[in-house]
């Protein structure tokens, strides 16, 4: 059996998964405990800078990419014409980064509760960071439950919900009144958006989540796998539903002329994520 | 940091790359150290039985759906009309069942090294074994290298490679002279597929292998990637070429009408497969 030494290798153990996964490090850069979470950052020897929050890896340098990019486009081409963004959560920046290159988009709202994400993301992920002071962003340290709860009703286009794990702070974020607020708040063929667990492993939760999104009232759902390296089975997914109106596929003329750079988003990839993989249908066909 | 107790996990570092994953274990279950390698069986608490080959995990019962269907399935319905299938390792017979689920294939031949891999999987899994019978498997326990240099010249409409990785005994399955074995073997149109490690850890080996292929004569290439949890990254690929003509599409109404049962494989995950995320594309270009 392999020992890896406490001081070489960050180990997240997932006990309802019963894995565990480990990346090697160079050096401890820094760790802030915050009101509400533990925030440590490492350099690992080969996925860059690595974010640790309660022990849970988030973000690393090298793999991001995949994440953030899911957690945008395909809402956002998935819209005729989205002008108002709000993300709840996202303190690592990168999500709005993403946002933010598409050109139409008039306002970025992102809400996270913890300052300490974004000032260590400011820090160590400069990268993620580098549309933060876009004139269309908002950057807010506050409880986006309660922002949600108290937004204008019919006033936003798209909501992603970039949260952590349904634990902890990220809790809230995973529930019926959450869900309420965010139709609410959405204008009439919105989108709402959440990074949705692991497939492979946390079905009953995706499946909770799915239905709990159709009983307050969105009408569509649409649930994308992709590629998470640092999550446990590596492979996870983000949940679309709709208000008022169906999907009706997504603006490919639009999304292939894109002039932005990507790492692994392009229109075959958002098309490959709405083929549902067999296992995935039946469980939901249940 | 987590402290991972040997006697209640498996973990595979992988050098290198710089992490390591872990599986929590009820038991050991087996232990053979074969003429050519050391191969054992654990059972896990929730990935059901793991097969290690030289401390490497190689299938666990949860999750070698992916892998399986994904070297089989889109090389078979690449192929106008498949008939003689040849498969290079693939020892646990996973990829075997999943070929001979295609009715009008008359003929696989399955070639591994290792009858103990054989012995462990009728053991442990005997769900991928199930085909094992059939009267158009044969199994061979031989080298597959010296099986497909004496191969027939334009006998074999499918070569599908399940070797590990190209370190001991599948380090001659990743070279020019094997490539060549191959391309004279398959008749006019037929299709090589090999297992061709993770597009995001092991980019450099991933071209130098099509490079090779392409070298040899192979006309034209495709990298599939697919999900496999417990493989480094999570994010894994398939490399196909053909002989003589390039690919045009595959048999989509036949995978659309095909009465077998598949757990991931689907005509929108294949077309879906074919959509290459962006930074494999740039990798590919250079």
């Amino acid at each position: 059996m392999a020992n890896l030494e406490a001081n070489r290798w960050f180990t997240e153990v997932s006990d309802r998964d019963g894995s565990a996964f480990s990346l090697r490090i160079n050096r401890k850069l820094d760790e802030i405990q915050s009101p509400f979470q533990n925030v440590e950052m490492y350099e690992t020897t080969d996925f860059g800078n690595l974010m640790i929050i309660d022990g849970c890896t988030m973000v690393s340098s090298r793999e991001n990419f995949f994440y953030h990019e899911m957690m945008s486009h395909p809402a956002l081409f998935s819209h005729p014409a989205p002008k108002n963004v709000v993300i709840i959560g996202g303190g690592d920046c990168g999500t709005l980064r993403e946002v933010l290159k598409h050109p139409d988009i008039e306002r970025v709202t992102q809400i996270d509760i913890d300052e300490v994400v974004t000032q260590m993301s400011l820090k160590y992920f400069p990268e993620l960071c580098e549309s933060n002071n876009d004139s269309r962003a908002t950057i807010m340290f506050d409880d986006g439950i309660k922002f949600m709860k108290e937004a204008d009703a019919e006033s936003i286009d798209v909501i992603i919900v970039d949260g952590t794990d349904p634990i902890g702070p990220g809790e809230g974020l995973f529930n019926h009144a959450f869900y309420t607020s965010c139709l609410n708040a959405l204008r009439k063929g919105g989108i709402m958006i959440q990074q949705s667990e692991s497939p492979l492993m946390h079905m009953p939760l995706l499946i909770e989540m799915r239905d709990a999104m159709t009983d307050v009232g969105f009408v569509d759902l649409q649930t994308l796998p992709f590629p998470q390296p640092i999550y446990p089975s590596g492979l996870w997914s983000s949940t679309m539903a709709r208000k008022g109106e169906g999907f009706s596929g997504f603006r490919e003329q639009d999304a292939d002329k894109a002039l932005f750079h990507t790492d692994y988003y392009n229109t075959g990839i958002h098309k490959g994520a709405l083929a549902t993989p067999n296992f995935m249908k039946r469980a939901f066909a249940k």
